[in-house]
């Protein structure tokens, strides 16, 4: 199973899945619907799926009914890169975001006794969110070992991050090399239609795309 | 915060909570909505909650979509207890159920800034369940802590288990010294209208309530 969003990690993340070869099994996609500002996350990470064949499912979360990010939260406005310059952790940060699609990733995992969950969180170029970084993940992992019975049994989900440790730019190289569909893929927290092209992620993309030296598939036309 | 299920424990787990003193700010009752067989727990979870002033805030999951238990899938039947003596983890565990409590716990504390979770999990007299162990919630905090902003910050939330190390005969006791509403809670994991009597945890609370020498008051009248 791996975690699509829609977004270039994910489907970076998918791509190294699918050619990791044949479990038997088809991949499932498993995507949250958490209130997102923009459905169109939801129609390209279908697409995504689609794309490899994997089973589709999406598990919605009420995360706008306790609030506090840019993301999800109407009230709270998607910050200019600008005015975040040094601030940390920026005001896109979704409360405990990983943690809870991690912990809903080991349910289904277990319900359907799927070995391996996969997810594109990558440490470098990231947008200083914790809950991306490697000693999160591990433990993580430790943790849902002690909560899982598949845990107790000597038999955890292994939880794998193959772009942990990947710029940007990396991450786009093996996306290109393996024929990830790229320009079904949407990074931008802000408008439909079509990516700002100011946003934090936006700007990432565009930095990781520039120094592959590729053109981004999803700006073709534009 | 204080998660709030319905049952016995997390009712005194909530009482403990209003006992320990005035915050300023009232309490928070998060309920889960999990697809459980029984909508009774909600309606008795929300009656506790407003019995102790505490604000409601239910958070529905999914859990249905993925099945996987006795609880939540209707397909799969909740047990005799002898049809499981020494089986280990028995069918009525949900996979994930308290990492994904936990987890999305964290999400809401984040973003009204809580500072203290408390649940209701004991460890003995506990129904096999991995995720009710003490070294699970350990494990889960410090993992908590890696993934949430305030825990970077240096506030991680706290979490409480009150009860962790307690029998169901002390937390019976505990309940009644400090005036728990006992009578409007729920364990059985079956009927409507009044509890089987037979599934574990009937078992369970009935041998918690006859070992502290008290008179279950959710069964007056019968």
């Amino acid at each position: 199973m791996v975690l699509v969003s829609g977004g270039l990690d994910s489907t970076v993340c998918l791509a190294v899945a699918a050619a990791e070869g044949q479990t038997g099994r088809p991949l499932v996609a498993l995507t949250f619907d958490y209130g997102q500002r923009h459905a169109v996350e939801l129609v390209r990470a279908a697409a995504v799926a689609s794309h490899y064949g994997a089973e589709p499912l999406v598990v919605r979360l009420e995360t706008s009914a306790w609030g506090g990010s840019a993301l999800t939260d109407p009230r709270v406005a998607v910050p200019e890169p600008a005015a975040e310059a040094g601030a940390g952790i920026p005001a896109t940060y979704v409360p405990a975001r990983n943690l809870i699609f991690l912990a809903v990733a080991m349910g289904v995992a277990e319900a359907r006794d799927l070995d391996v969950v996969s997810l594109g969180v990558n440490a470098l170029d990231y947008s200083g969110y914790p809950d991306c970084r490697p000693e999160f993940v591990a433990s993580f992992a430790g943790t849902a070992r002690l909560a899982l019975k598949r845990g107790v049994e000597g038999r955890p989900v292994e939880i794998r991050t193959p772009l942990i440790d990947k710029t940007k730019a990396e991450i786009v190289g093996l996306g290109m090399s393996l024929g990830a569909p790229l320009e079904l893929t949407w990074s931008c927290y802000r408008g439909e239609g079509k990516p700002c092209g100011r946003c934090d992620s936006c700007e990432l993309r565009a930095r990781g795309f520039a120094h592959a030296g590729v053109e981004d598939p999803a700006l073709a036309g534009d």
